[in-house]
């Protein structure tokens, strides 16, 4: 690998993404930075630097994903530890960026979540963001620091080139996903459909008509979140029932909670793509279920930070 | 009108929606605020406030429409006035908050300026904004502050209703517009359609194909902005030349730059109905354009918030 | 009851500690406010006002009790909600404020816990504190708000002034313990001790010395927390073994982890009294434990503060 | 030219002065940052940066001159723009800092525009502030971060030292303006005087009365900024008609709003000299009219802050 | 007196000026609020507040005259004792605020101390500022909380008035104060002149040359500041050597620094006019010494920014 | 000396510790900053740098030891000087922080000196803190920039190591100081004792009874202030009375307020060991009072923080 690092370069997991950082480290050759994690006996989490980080250039990898409160506290205290013990600067790569439920109000005496713990980051002392696939773009206006967003769909397209499917169709599983579909489309050179949905009552969607050509085709249904996979393993059957050969559905975000990954496996899915901006535990991992790594795409980001060199080609 | 108003609010206009801010006043049944915008000699405006405010509610109506740096100065030299003349609270109404376009990183390098905007309104001193229908619900969670959103969608729900349009349904003239359609079909209880539309070269749309059935139907397209009506000049022709009847278009905030009436006018759109979050000028004012007023949402808006009564039923 | 409240007036519960702020809605004789907790299938937590709070003084109830990270993001985000609603003030009643372990630097890069959640109330826009025997004094600096400290010792002192004992001695159980140990001595006007330990290994503490008349005496031993029950107990039979002739504990937050009250069960000690500044769940409700509510020193507090009386005789 | 520039350093340009910018980049020999301003439809300003400024060491140039508001938010959304684009420093370089009218509340009920338009700049991200000739000195202090100030006397007495006048005395035109004039006066080594002037009216300036002897010799009147040239015309006049030999005028900000150069070439001035520290339009180049330029001051300013050495030697 | 105050005003004194406050209170005809300062054995204040302030609209007065750090860290503590304490606005009189020789670098690598202490005064928790003469309007742009700013000069106009001395002059003794002569001279309705001096050396004036007709004439020094009463003592002179019949002086501020007392009666002055801003000893009371109060004109503005009435018409 | 530091290296004095900064500056092998303190004629202190400190990594020493409001305030308009001219950063040295009374609300409506000063000194500019022997751990957590905290006890265990006393034991002179006397007993391997006092009036302790062997032993007394030297020449007096062969007391910082020496002197003490963390005036250096220089631990302490090590193996 010819990343050049300086010395004063150091990279921290907590225990989010242990696996995916270690990968990181790899890619970038470099050790892991010296950090212990250990509980009270009344549950309180300690955190521990068992290195010196004064003057350091630090990058601390942890995601929100569930125990999500867990985990975003764990970051905060984190980044409070590395401000007093005198880091330089404390980029916080967060593969996975959640609360996107609550990025908005959207109902009246609702919080914005998604803004409070953007606001609890720069309290706490982080001074960057490297993240990837915002619920809404928007979100990266919640911070005054840099923030460097980074597309999981890169990689999802270049697994589907890879895979060599022919006659092939773009789904949005909804009216709000169209221009994510447009996007991969436009990579995949393929069309694009949709699936027109009503919601008579809130919380159930009822699937309503299909627009677009799927007669015989490989549909590939793009989201950028599956969490229950009630929505694409809906749409897979509706979209088999209705002519389609085989559905194929990805995502950057697999959340996958609940009984997600048996809806997929009963569903007339024929492969689930996620990447491993959350960590997708063993018993989680079912055939079906193909997880693609973003550790190169964000070593390249963190070695171009770091370098100062522009972070644009990586996402552009 | 039944409003009770303490002695200690005040109404204050600028230069965009004086109009606007007088019909307020008048359904409040209050004096408007004294305040003087005088420009010196080298074109730099100087406000006076004419009367006390010291102690009082103060409600400033501006819109951040063109000339939008003036408009978005004047504001915040006017908050910064009142702020050093003592007035206890000081509500911003901003009926168009504009800078959409600059509300998320577009590309690499620019600026989220709508979050710029929302940070100066805030180290100036606003303590609360009542505003119309913002590019994206996320614009909310800039701001550190209660935000209060009312939607011009009711008022135009309200017009239809009124017009009696028989078979009609709603149209999206591109992807992303579709709840916003969905939701004014439900209002109207109409079938939805959409344009999908590719865009080839950045900034150049090329409509593409007609998803739903509008044959002999009045179709209404909804947008949140109509700029230089562009997006609705060409899908009302679209639609007539693939078999709608008649074709309506609305919108909250009707900017209608360059010749963006003389577009409206010579497409094959039956109306243009926009509300006066902006003002719209006398030679803008064509038969085709119908304008609605937001002064009683916003009057009751006001009230509610003076009177610290619930503002969601306004807007649920 | 005779307590006044303004209309403006709302009290709101969250997870750590219902049952407390029924008792004190019920001593003050108003209604709970109305809030949801639920969760999202991701495990995300969604907030949401049921009733308006624009213009209100409201108070929130909750303790960073375990699990802590939930109780305190959970605390942050009602905070977010109630002050994106419009409440005039935000109250936060904290009957047991923990993160007591990470109050300073105990070893070199460490984080001051206890001093980035009390940065995150403040920027969350919370705008006074009350709570229940910090851990040390010093914590109410790290507030820039108004904080009230109340103290559990009243309740405390007034249960074994009840109970009649004769011929007590409080005892600190070490050597920090002494001033707590003091006040509670001369409360019910008797003598002190104290044991003197030495820690060979971080972690396991080894008593050395009892100093002090214990002999056929009523020991009472006081700290602020009882976590582990570790210290306590083995206090307890150290004191026991040298001719105590029975020993109390007592403490305001009864944490009592893992095994503690099983270990309190087996030790010589005969009572052991707490609050409920934290819940105590039904399966460690023994029979040697007491709980003293701390309801009726809230409820007053709350009082006070509501019709701007002084706090300062609660516990002076 | 000896300048030794990092790899690091970048020069910016906005609308205000772009040829001040050019001159100084040519004496610093480096090439200007690459960016657009373009407008969308509706006069929205969109800002994009060419190149990369990660890490970099950023000068922009702009000057709040008219229209100042415009110029003013172009700063921001700039500085804003550069801040995401993670540059190291912003080094704001303010020729002309406006809003000198509003600098103190004038009389009641007005705002400080000079300090709020420090905050926003403080808030946007800038780092430091270089600008020059502050219409009153604690303007300096409305700013919490570093200020280099540089004053246009220098070039200004350096013009008329060349100009060999002879029998020379510099005259304020007014009460306030005496210890400006007294410093020319010693660098020129020449006497001094002064026209006092009642305001019996505001905003009517009536000359009462000449202070010091005139007679047949060469009066320098000068000035901060001139904007109407009311004043040193009319002073031009006066002083003419009480027997001075020629009148010349000097200031470092030419404003020179409405028929400014009308009134200076109708009057008994020989001369006035400003400086392109606001940028002189073509129509406003009369023959009596002389620019001296300010960019090898700025250029040595910027190469002293880029190297870290004093800059106190370039105004002292 | 017919001033109104409600229940929650509370009025306390710190160490500067407890006479000019206890004359504020008993014109409003209301308590001196209760507190303490005491010192340790260190020296070391210790502040405390004998009565509540929860919820109270608390004044303080207290100048930074001289020892000005110890009144300045008294004031800054005793507001974080009210912040702490509960109290609803704190209001910060300071009849003098010193720091006037650092409100702006004088020279480069100066502090702007004046601006320091407004940012202490406002970290500290002050919510307005109450003041008089400030040396600079510009210092009223160092805060951004409300400055009300009152005039000695209506105090020191009225003083001259009732004295009915005849054919008199207002003479500025430097180029700086002419505006502030000019202002007296009308309220007088006497015509001006000034003293025009060089400073061949920094820090030793030289007297140069009398403007203005001053023959036979009572001639009235005005300045903002008496410190040394080297430049009133040393103008006195002059103007009586030079013919004016007698010679008073005048000022809002009397720091009567040094020997500052010695030189005023040793000079050619018949009287030096001072206000109670700064409190005057007992052995600088000397018969040429008279002492104006302002504390009837506090106590108006107290008042009225008690009961919300506008402060303007106290000093327009 | 090894010691390597970098051209951008700046060490400055204030008035508390000039002959501590020489030492150390000797130790560093480097030279003074040069700046200049004086005073205006009115008392206010002028502080000038008289070197360029652009860019440089600038530490300051100032105690805030009496007369404590004047130090306070010359280091917090030094740190504003340092901001204004361009520091790089500010490292604030205090070798004792004073204000150690009030760091916690002793009583109510009381202030939180120590807090506020600490919010000074960031918002004054100061980027990092270097201290001894905090009053409190919990006071690092009233600064949220890094605060290296050093401890004087090694120098005086070193100190009573190198005198080889025999038969030695530590007493603590009251309840709260038992864990600095275990720390000294560990590091002489000696046993401890303390004793127990009641304090039936406030201010006025009353010894009580002395817990441990000290019988012809040579007692050690340790606190961390001493201030009036009342509690230890009144413990060494009890000691010897009650057996002790010797006693010898110690701290890191030797206030020595008002007759302290003399107390010493005339005490049973046989020799009291301070810090020069607090200067020593000539006429307190009695035979009796021996002092320790901290300045190897400092000197050695910025070295590591200009280089970037460690600063813990100076202190654990």
């Amino acid at each position: 690998m010819p990343y050049q690092l300086r010395k004063n370069f150091k990279l921290f997991t907590l225990n989010s993404n242990p696996e995916l950082t270690q990968e990181i480290a790899a890619l970038l050759g470099c050790e892991m930075g010296k950090s212990s994690i250990t509980r009270f006996s009344d549950g309180e989490v300690q955190i521990h630097l068992e290195e010196s980080v004064r003057g350091a250039e630090v990058f601390i990898v942890q995601s929100t994903s569930q125990p999500g409160y867990e985990h975003t506290m764990e970051l905060l205290i984190m980044i409070d530890a590395l401000k007093r013990a005198s880091a330089e600067t404390i980029n916080v790569v967060i593969p996975y960026y959640g609360y996107a439920r609550q990025d908005r109000k959207a109902s009246s005496r609702e919080p914005i979540t998604a803004k409070l713990v953007a606001n609890m980051l720069e309290t706490a002392g982080a001074t960057r963001i490297i993240t990837m696939d915002l619920h809404a773009p928007q979100i990266q206006g919640f911070f005054d620091m840099p923030v460097d967003q980074l597309l999981g769909e890169t990689v999802i397209a270049e697994h589907f080139l890879n895979k060599g499917l022919e006659n092939a169709i773009v789904v949005a599983p909804d009216n709000g996903g169209l221009s994510r579909a447009r996007k991969l489309a436009n990579d995949l050179d393929v069309p694009i459909g949709f699936i027109d949905k009503r919601r008579p009552q809130p919380g159930e969607p009822e699937i309503v008509n299909i627009v677009g050509d799927i007669q015989n085709k490989n549909a590939i249904i793009i989201v950028d979140i599956v969490d229950t996979a009630d929505t694409i393993s809906k749409a897979a059957n509706v979209l088999v029932e209705n002519g389609a050969k085989a559905v194929y559905a990805c995502c950057t975000h697999g959340v996958l909670s609940g009984d997600a990954v048996q809806k997929v496996e009963e569903s007339a899915l024929t492969e689930l793509v996620v990447t491993n901006t959350i960590h997708v535990s063993e018993e989680k991992r079912t055939p079906k279920i193909t997880i693609l790594s973003v550790a190169p795409l964000l070593a390249e980001a963190i070695e171009h930070v770091h370098n100062e060199k522009p972070v644009t080609p990586l996402f552009e």
